[in-house]
């Protein structure tokens, strides 16, 4: 595939390992001339999408990279970017997406974590990196995304800037075949316990999550969600599981592409309908941002298909956006699960329904893809009825789960028990074998698509003197998904009790230093009189749910 | 998925064998309910299809079935073969698919050379196999599929008949785990030599092969060719590369199947009337019965969409076919590739085009399946321009191809060279990279989906005492596809020159005893003066096309 004229030969004729760089192959016979878009500053072909992905081959390799390496990333989402999904792995290394939203702490702790050896940064996050330089272990070569601007001001020792560098590599490479067990790409997710766990997939879990995805989204009920007519552009970023796979889907499959850049809402809305965008993916808290611009009314969206996950999505947000003609429906997953596993098809029968009753339906986490197998179990791992009421945690098998976290032997453990991943999601499962998650088995809060252990919360709020006791449940919210709710207990007879302000300002040293989620400062607080209790005297969350929601 | 009560454990617990049994999970999930229907005499479920998947699995257990045996059948298109399909690579076995085709002499070679254990036989086929049965190796056991008759007077000492040895196993079973690199099927082609050649593939594989037909059929231009909504019916025996996959196909996806039985023209056109059928596969000697039936007339075929393959489609059988509303488009592949590479999807502005125009893209062999790589070659590897007018042999890796012929290295080191499997077939590739059959390396006509060597035809003539020389190239045919066209010179001054019968007369004595296809027996004659020849004396067959075609 890579040069024309030379065949390569392998050790044994027949074997297909399943590489990222197959996933290039058809687009490249058949689209050559497909368009990659890049915000307004930007648009090239497949075809040299292909070179440039041979010229950053190159180019690694001439810094020394070499098989087994891992190389970091921090960009918005870009040309560049889908150029490193395909070449990073295709030479052997690890392609680390560094999620940018961290905190700087976090960041190098990731960096360090995953053992980086060459860091791409953008130039807007060259201010997290010149906190942090003197502290990173391993990282050999800085290379600056200038992203076109003026020369930058800084005291990182850039090895180069990537357009130069690129110009100044081979755009011919040959790929080599290797076992496609081969870790391709690394990221970390936002765990519960203060440290970001990493999560880790190979080049065969990627090229079958992409055919897996290709065959789900191309044969639902009546009319494929995905096909080659489909302009695609993402709007979960491109560090936050490879944005759910599917660049990779979307390159395979040689639909033109558009990379947004920054997500703001009028680029996105502009691009949308400058490139006649169809195909899209985002959290609930972008769609409904999206929905509330100024600039929302200029656009038709009714071509507009969009994918949505990473938290539960409303039904008033989906009414509004189907009453715009947005095709929306819901996908479930999770970085563990890279990640898609089941979504929200609608049998013909039930595109003639209302919308209130479809709405419903397209909130619902759907259908499994095909290979995946999904169980709703109780402790004992027996599957629970499928009567839509009675709950279980979803355990999944499919052939694209992270083998674990990152050197940690012991969350990977909880994570796998039984030869089934444990999501840690609490669901039913309807008749017609429709998921609906209704509670999380470690209390956690998802708030702008950014993990709260309300465990560590409540931990916090403890420590200070008045307190007796309190609970953190999640409160849904428009905006956020979800929003921590503190339940405070308050000391007996104080002479001067604490005020919501101060108990808020608890938190501030905690993000301070980047150990929690900056999200906890939207954290609202009530004052109750006791905390209700199960019969083992746990704290009964259910029960405050049903009492303070 | 076996037992929704029992986890089965696994030594990896994140591992995911690529096996045939995870085809079975989302369809159970989903659609249990789904029909699978047999001609006129049974319907039945998802759920009773893996129900007696299980039962027949527990019966080849108990007569003693062990991993790594062979398990024959010998049946029309049924709900039977596809129960095997399953049952048979489910239990570690492998499954041979007996060409019911062939004469009862190779149908013996290819009983043996497989090592069938146990041998499943529809009645109508006991015939044979009594013919055979002093000669059979190592078969243990026969079942005899009664398909609802009768008691059957027979000499075969059968074990059981399908129905009640089925009724006699448990319903329930679990299925292991196993290296998905264990082969799954084998069957046999007609190849050029005489002799059958098998070929084989793996879990591995067919999994591959069917997640990579319904992300090309569900994912092409504006609309998917196959999705949920549709009802499928093979109209390519399913001894012959499974059906061309398709039942696995359509069983993952989870749609209505109707299988007929034997192909009889009404009986066909019958059940997609009544049963709805929207998706088939034939070759087009198929297709031309199905539009020549007295019944054609009776049934609306505008809902019916067919993948023509086997041999090429002429351009007006597809211009008959699409005045009829049938929504036709060609496959490429063949026994060795399992089968599909290549499928020939309209782009938009193609769809606008007139009949006439539409049909020639119809007729070729489309564009390659995502992960296929398919190359058009030189004898020195190199690819020919892709122009349309260059010509090469078609090479192609994907991960689905034979690993080669099942005991025969010889042919399998001449299949796989340069680390390419070599087809064969000659072609040339447009601009837009359709690819167009033209010739094939090496001279063999295919005439009602068999093969025929014409170099073994020309080996017969040219016994003939008066003979002096002869040529057998391949006559393009409505019916057949192709039939041999013999051009005969004779020696000078013959007293009584041979008729065209007595020539044909030749031939018999090597069909009577299975030797070669039966289809022979087409053969038509021309008396030439000479044979055109190459610069180096070998006989120009490109040159007496031109000339007598």
């Amino acid at each position: 595939m890579m040069s024309d004229h030379r065949i390569p030969r392998t050790e044994s004729a027949y074997t297909y390992p399943l590489l990222i760089k197959h996933l290039l192959q058809s687009p490249l016979v058949h689209h050559p001339q497909q368009e990659i878009v890049y915000r307004d500053q930007l648009r090239y072909t497949y075809r040299d999408l292909h070179e440039r992905v041979c010229r950053l081959a190159n180019a690694l390799l001439s810094s020394g990279v070499k098989a087994g390496d891992t190389v970091a990333v921090m960009d918005w989402d870009s040309h560049r970017y889908l150029e490193c999904f395909f070449a990073v792995p295709m030479i052997g290394a690890v392609l680390h997406t560094v999620n940018v939203k961290l905190s700087a702490e976090q960041i190098l702790y990731t960096i360090d974590h995953a053992e980086d050896n060459v860091l791409l940064v953008h130039r807007d996050f060259v201010p997290i990196i010149e906190q942090i330089k003197g502290r990173i272990d391993m990282v050999d070569h800085y290379i600056l995304l200038n992203d076109g601007a003026a020369a930058l001001d800084s005291s990182i020792p850039f090895t180069a800037e990537y357009e130069s560098w690129l110009a100044d590599a081979s755009p011919y490479a040959e790929f080599p075949d290797f076992d496609e067990n081969t870790r391709a790409t690394t990221f970390y997710t936002t765990g519960t316990t203060g440290l970001p766990k990493g999560v880790y997939f190979s080049h065969r879990q990627l090229v079958l999550h992409t055919m897996g995805v290709l065959a789900a989204l191309g044969t639902p009920q009546h009319q494929g969600r995905l096909h080659q007519g489909d302009v695609y552009m993402p709007i979960t970023p491109m560090f936050h599981v490879h944005a759910w796979g599917l660049p990779y889907v979307a390159t395979a499959l040689g639909v033109k592409q558009v990379y947004p850049g920054r997500y703001a809402p009028e680029v996105l809305l502009d691009l949308i309908d400058r490139e006649q965008v169809t195909f899209s993916h985002c959290v609930p808290t972008i769609l409904h941002m999206l929905l509330k611009s100024s600039h929302v009314d200029q656009v038709d969206l009714s071509h507009w298909k969009v994918i949505i996950g990473g938290s539960a999505m409303s039904r008033s947000l989906c009414l509004e956006a189907m009453q715009r003609g947005i095709d929306l429906f819901t996908g479930y997953g999770m970085s563990e699960t890279c990640p898609i596993l089941s979504l929200a098809h609608l049998d013909a029968e039930m595109l003639e329904l209302e919308d209130d009753a479809q709405a419903e339906i397209r909130c619902k986490t759907g259908r499994t893809m095909p290979l995946v197998d999904v169980r709703v179990v109780d402790e004992q791992m027996q599957e629970v009825p499928r009567d839509g009421v009675s709950t279980g945690e979803i355990v999944v098998r499919a052939p694209w789960l992270t083998q674990g976290y990152l050197k940690d032997t012991r969350n990977s453990e909880q994570l796998w028990q039984g030869g089934y991943l444990h999501t840690g999601d609490v669901a039913t499962r309807d008749t017609k074998n429709y998921l609906k998650i209704t509670d999380r088995t470690k209390d956690v809060i998802k708030s702008g698509g950014e993990w709260i252990s309300s465990l560590e919360l409540e931990d916090i709020f403890s420590h200070h003197p008045a307190v007796a006791e309190v609970a953190v449940i999640a409160q849904p919210d428009e905006k956020w998904g979800e929003r921590p709710l503190a339940l405070v207990v308050l000391k007996p007879d104080l002479e001067t009790p604490p005020g919501k302000k101060e108990l808020l300002a608890l938190l501030h040293e905690y993000t301070d230093t980047g150990v929690i989620s900056k999200q906890v400062v939207l954290t609202r607080f009530k004052f109750v009189d006791s905390i209700d209790k199960t019969s083992v005297g746990k704290t009964d969350k259910r029960s405050l749910r049903e009492k303070h929601l």
